[in-house]
């Protein structure tokens, strides 16, 4: 008999019509019946008379199944056994206070990075992508279903979402570049989908769950120059529909209802509240969902926002507020957008990677999390911000180093402590968990600190080194103590109290 | 006959009693009469029966006087002769809108260091840090009259201002430092100052006058383990009257009421309003004043304060403000304290030159000032920041370099101009002086910058490297055009317009 493993993707399909248009006349739908669980899902059709359906079990054992439409040959049944989840496979991401865990329980220390268009590009920048990212870097990317039109990115994607003419790409450069593109030119039936680009997008979601990487799916984003950040209402909500009933099963996809949601001129609170409804009837796992900003924060108090996705509102001052924000919104704070290791022109795309990975410690340290990405000058204009490929820059290395060492987070999660002034001090979110402090100096560079704890008491001290990705012992201290430092920038101290 | 060149000093004593107490029980007096002026200053006791009184003419040409006081031989005249003022002398500092100037009209671009304890260490440091000074690093000091008690300053000064036996200073050292000091076991006569001290202290703001040094002199800090900071009114009245009688006449004095005012806590804000109006009352040459924070900044709106003397209120953003404070204050925005390149262990003291460096060119490009300070952990505790003597650090060269350029400003002064939010653009404060721009990147790694300006001018544009001190011609430009920059951090263009 059938079997798929626990969040694993149970899939079935019926052949059926491909007269009129299959997409906007065609219901499917599935039922899924398990001891624990009983799922109504919709299904899609993908194209040459095929119609599918995707189910996610939350729970091992025997499962029945039935589908159904208004065609013929919709209807079907059968049944499956749910096996435990294999090796690597956590289940999909929830939301613990400001943290975040695996439906199985593991904690998860979000290090994102972002390839906006990397689902769109040549098979070959394509299998280099997923080669630096199977160096394990990170665990979360930034990626959008839409092609994206930007400077570094006037090359046509390897396939369009609708069925159409798009416009001629001949003669765009940076220096024609505008935020205000006309969409003359572009022929689409917003009514009818291209199932191969979304069968690729299922396929990067797909490899990078094999890899352990969460896909933050971007819904909409305002770089175009096609008229997908136009739509009407209908025509996205059919399309938040139909992506949804593709891709909800895949158990790491995380709901980005735009990057730069403020930028889309032509949508208003209002549109982008009626597309968080829809995903939250149409996604029955409840996948994480967010909406990030250009400028103006969306408002995250909003129910239907699991995590802060934030873009940094400032130059100098940004994951230094994480703490701030935590309280405001009593979410997970992610920043997923805090400038980019890199060397072209604009200020979002040119900082060190001792500056950006000093800003993801500074995130982590409070209890929050950041993202990477990385804009260098590229002879074939292949930046991994946008296209993935190759990775250059020097912070990958740190942030997988940070990564290891938030994994050593006793419970779940860090939050910022008290320390002094000229400090970020780490300890467990739970303070059933007291005794585990990081000490994080950022760009000071003490020759040594000293520390006051308890007489008596038994303190593991270790140096870390958060650029050279070290770990050195610095033995077992008690009452007061100093403990030498190299007088370098980006050191921390680690404290374990032996209880 | 005697003669003196404007903006010096001239000096005339008598000899008196010094029986009783000369410091409370005798006046003294001049009245200096030249063509443009009548000027009536006290004079003060110098010891050993010697009177004197000092008067810096504020013109050429002749000029009579006359002394007068409670006592036989305190009444005298005579006349002598101002010069004009000689290589170097500029006259005493003026604040003209948000910039300083000296009273000749040369602009003055404010690049300040701290030696809070100079003045009290052994001959042999002070020497060094004149020599230091020659260099030319700086054209502003911060330091104390008062002897300075804290941690790397454990030593006793070489003299103390006052008649009395010092507690000692035997066991004091960092672990047994602490900000509430008491004052027991010493025993001053706070109405018998120690002239030695004060000339002491004379000499080195000549020394630093003849150095084209400006002498930002405290009057009152925290840092105390005699008593000093916790006088009383009538004390506190006494000693200001002495300093203001006999420093006023040196045209490099600036008046720091305090550094870290907040930090004195048994004074109140009516005692600094208080010591203010004897300053504005004692002082006829109106030299600039301020008041130095820890945590809050001073009302700096008051009419007696001629420009914002400030420490940072966060670890992050700070000299980023200037524009802010400058707007909110209508004054001089001089950020005195923005901690100092070095490796101690405290936040303050243990950035890197790069870091100080970009701090300084932050505030400068804003039109604001910013000041160094250098703290390297040294065997003999000789640090930079209290003591003086040598400098260790990499931001002296280049804050000289950073003057360097802000002397060729047209005009007087710069502002914050319009700019993309990733780079801060210096312009003249003055808008008839259009046509000279700066574009700072901080830590920004551009590879290059678009410039848009008008078809057919053309600006001589010139690439400054502001870590490497150099700067490259880059040509003649107009319309749209790219400047290729080398991808590092610290880097800046220049452009200024043909006219």
């Amino acid at each position: 008999m059938t079997s798929v493993e626990r969040w694993g993707i149970f899939e079935t399909e019926v052949r059926g019509p491909s007269d009129g248009n299959p997409f906007v006349e065609r219901e499917f739908k599935g039922t899924f019946r398990g001891e624990h669980e009983t799922v109504e899902v919709s299904g899609f059709y993908d194209g040459d008379g095929v119609y599918k359906v995707r189910f996610m079990p939350s729970f091992e054992g025997e499962y029945t199944y039935s589908t159904d439409g208004n065609f013929d040959g919709a209807r079907t049944e059968g049944r499956f056994t749910v096996t435990p989840a294999g090796e690597g496979n956590h289940g999909p991401m929830r939301v613990s206070g400001c943290h975040f865990v695996y439906e199985d329980g593991m904690p998860y220390y979000s290090v994102g990075t972002t390839c906006y268009a990397w689902a769109h590009q040549p098979e070959a920048v394509r299998k280099k992508t997923l080669e630096e990212l199977r160096k394990g870097y990170f665990n979360k990317m930034r990626f959008c279903v839409f092609p994206k039109h930007y400077i570094h990115n006037f090359r046509d994607p390897e396939t369009f979402p609708y069925e159409g003419t798009p416009v001629s790409n001949a003669g765009l450069s940076e220096e024609t570049f505008t935020y205000f593109a006309d969409f003359t030119g572009n022929d689409w039936d917003f009514t009818r989908f291209n199932p191969e680009h979304f069968r690729r997008f299922e396929k990067c979601i797909a490899e990078l769950m094999a890899l352990g990487i969460e896909a933050d799916v971007i819904l909409f984003h305002p770089y175009d120059r096609w008229g997908f950040s136009q739509m009407s209402q209908e025509q996205d909500d059919l399309y938040v529909k139909y992506v949804t009933a593709r891709f909800a099963a895949y158990r790491n996809v995380w709901w980005s209802l735009a990057n730069e949601y403020d930028l889309l001129r032509t949508k208003k609170i209002s549109d982008w509240e009626r597309i968080a409804g829809i995903i939250c009837e149409r996604d029955p796992y409840k996948h994480l969902r967010s909406i990030h900003n250009c400028m103006a924060f969306y408002d995250h108090t909003r129910p239907w926002i699991t995590h802060c996705s934030l873009q940094r509102q400032d130059l100098y001052r940004h994951v230094e507020y994480t703490s701030d924000y935590r309280a405001r919104y009593g979410k997970p704070v992610v920043w997923d957008e805090i400038a980019y290791e890199g060397n072209i022109d604009m200020g979002w795309g040119n900082i060190s990677g001792q500056e950006l990975t000093r800003r993801f410690w500074e995130a982590s340290m409070r209890g929050g999390y950041a993202g990477h990405g990385e804009t260098f000058v590229h002879p074939d204009d292949i930046l991994w911000w946008s296209h993935g490929g190759e990775l250059h820059g020097e912070s990958p290395a740190r942030i997988r180093f940070l990564h290891s060492i938030l994994s050593e987070t006793p419970g779940l999660g860090l939050k910022e402590g008290q320390g002094s002034f000229d400090e970020t001090v780490a300890v467990p979110e739970n303070m059933f968990e007291y005794g585990y402090e990081i000490h994080y100096y950022g760009f000071g560079r003490p020759s040594y600190r000293d520390f006051f704890k308890g007489e008596g008491e038994r303190w593991h001290v270790e140096v870390i080194d958060t650029w050279n990705m070290t770990v050195e012992d610095a033995g077992v201290h008690g009452g007061r103590f100093r403990i030498p430092l190299p007088g370098r920038e980006y050191m921390a101290v680690r404290l374990r109290l032996e209880r």
